[in-house]
């Protein structure tokens, strides 16, 4: 059974089936987790990009898998988005094009405090969608000597899937466990868990995931 | 009336509405025109990958949007990609992991005939699902001052997805023309278009993109 | 006469001339002006990286460029690095390999005030050399429509030369005012310039480039 | 001794002593080696950017690091330019500015027989400075979990350079056995090798880089 079973009609299955798609990765040796953009503003429905339903039971899951990612010592890290002060910051995103210096809620790119950062996690402040456009994250994989990144947050259409396309054209092995993600719509959230498994990414059940880490302690 | 009415349902476009996602662009005055792979390989069933049924339609209409382009000289660019003679070429792609020297058909990478590219149009190669990802994409498209991509191609779920969030990254104005694209799965492309009109892209029809590059003609 | 007369030997510019390479660029339409890490730490002698030699000259240079382009509305993007507090954020500088927590003079990462961005001027945060490596530089550029990139501050032959190099990777017109750069070793300087104007960019007088302002005012 | 003794001051030295700069690395568990654009064009005087002095040399010194390299199966890699048909693939470089169909020597972009790459071997074919810009070279240094980086070919101050620069800003550590390189100018040549060392890689003999790869035999 998986999330995406009631939505995808089996002539849709019967193509990826004949691509040889989907199917199961075998994880790296140096896992790292990304938390990507759990800030108020996605998490929660008191902001206009936020949905509560899914947001703070993946803020939930987030926290095990925290717990026992820095147990064994995997480093972690996160990214968010940031107040555009001009245009020139905001770029071409559709959802409401103002921007006003001064006027917004410093909470809306808090990251919720359940799951905040440690004084030695990393916090990449990004514009785009992907947690490595314009960003050092790339980086600092590579200086972890990091081979597979579980990709969790918000959301799962939108920043959490560009996060998983690019770890993966970076080749890194990329892991979404399931209950870690969320998305303001449930079509967008199912289809693109699909997409991703077919394709670039393992989705599994939080409790796989943290059994890998568990058997990756150093 | 969009394509995806029979599958987003209303709770969702609640939750889109409240964010204020979704909505109109303005086109820009510099268009280029991006083909995503649209090879045999991924147009035709006679390819495991391939599925004619929506492959053969997305490239008779793409023949149309490019001959309007060539008449009003905006710059052209394909993609596609190539077999992998080794493990390090091919990375992690889930789809089927066997890759052997000398025993592919090569028609698998050849750009269909019917929008085959012109001699003064450049195709690049690419191993990951962005056109952008490890190719020279971007600088073309600065080299020629482009302001806003038309990106068509196959799959939508993917290549010509993750070509459209880099685009949007890169802060080009992006237009998808519903017709032009198309996937193996018929819910993947209905919510990739979904979410791509929501977030990043302007899904429009095609007759809409050809009369606004009429209007565009140097 | 050129900066680097002085150092480069005949012989070694029989060669260059041999492969055609120097020359004049043609400036664009719609430059940019950006100013790299003019901070305390690289400006000032008083710190370990700085050169005040070098450094408070072209901060005066800088000044009269920037009131030029701002006349005439040119976008203006600065970069500046920011204090490491983990080895993670670090990477692999070769300078000193300290980095504590708290124990550092936040002067060093400020932008002098003789040239201090304004409000509606972006600031680019950055770890390594080149002001578009992990920053989102090159979109921004891209929204402004720019062709042609000033580059311009500290130093020559380290996070200016890396940057002239992405933005011509970029397919950027890339112009260096002479006067705007500068370096904490004498010939490291020239020879960047040297090797700068022979194959990336047009390193030319300042006033040139004020000229050049001057006749592309919207 | 440093090759750059001769050419760099000591009131440089001092600026850079006080910097803090130079210094010794400590070389990584998983080297990869890198050959950039050892192709006629660049070896070899017959060609205008050639130089068969500083070219020829090179390449043998490169064919001992390459036996050591395959007998401990380290990565390789190798990059080469290619001949451009239009401006669009052309770029800004400044050299010579004509491009036309057909008149060309394809002996210009063939890596010379003496280091040819092997079956196994991947060859990146790039149009920018940097063997990393547009193209999959990074996301194949990850694929084998490399963390070093052996840098060799031409030219020291243009295309080994930039490959450094970037190799450094994606947090590989970076090593360059000099006699493995070379440049058409004898100070571009040292400058940028102590610019490099000071900053960015440790610019170390070659007997030194083959003892290293022997004690990392998997």
């Amino acid at each position: 059974m998986a999330i995406w079973d009631d939505i995808i009609p089996p002539e849709d299955l019967k193509m990826f089936s004949k691509a040889k798609m989907g199917g199961k990765s075998s994880y790296g040796k140096k896992p790292a987790i990304i938390v990507v953009d759990m800030t108020y503003g996605f998490v929660d429905d008191a902001f206009p990009k936020g949905n509560s339903e899914m947001g703070w039971p993946a803020v939930h899951s987030v926290a095990r898998l925290l717990e026992k990612g820095r147990e064994i010592g995997a480093p972690i890290f996160y990214s968010k988005g940031a107040h555009a002060r001009t245009a020139t910051e905001r770029g071409r995103w559709k959802s409401e094009k103002t921007f006003d210096i001064g006027s917004f809620d410093p909470k809306e790119y808090e990251i919720v405090p359940e799951i905040a950062p440690r004084e030695d996690e990393v916090v990449v402040t990004k514009t785009f969608p992907s947690a490595f456009f314009g960003t050092s994250l790339a980086s600092m994989l590579v200086f972890h000597n990091v081979d597979t990144v579980i990709v969790t947050g918000l959301v799962t259409s939108g920043c959490v899937r560009a996060t998983v396309v690019d770890a993966f054209s970076y080749n890194f092995i990329v892991v979404v466990p399931e209950e870690c993600v969320g998305d303001r719509g449930t079509v967008s959230h199912k289809v693109s868990l699909f997409d991703m498994h077919m394709k670039y990414a393992d989705v599994a059940p939080l409790a796989e995931v943290i059994e890998y880490l568990n058997s990756n302690r150093g």
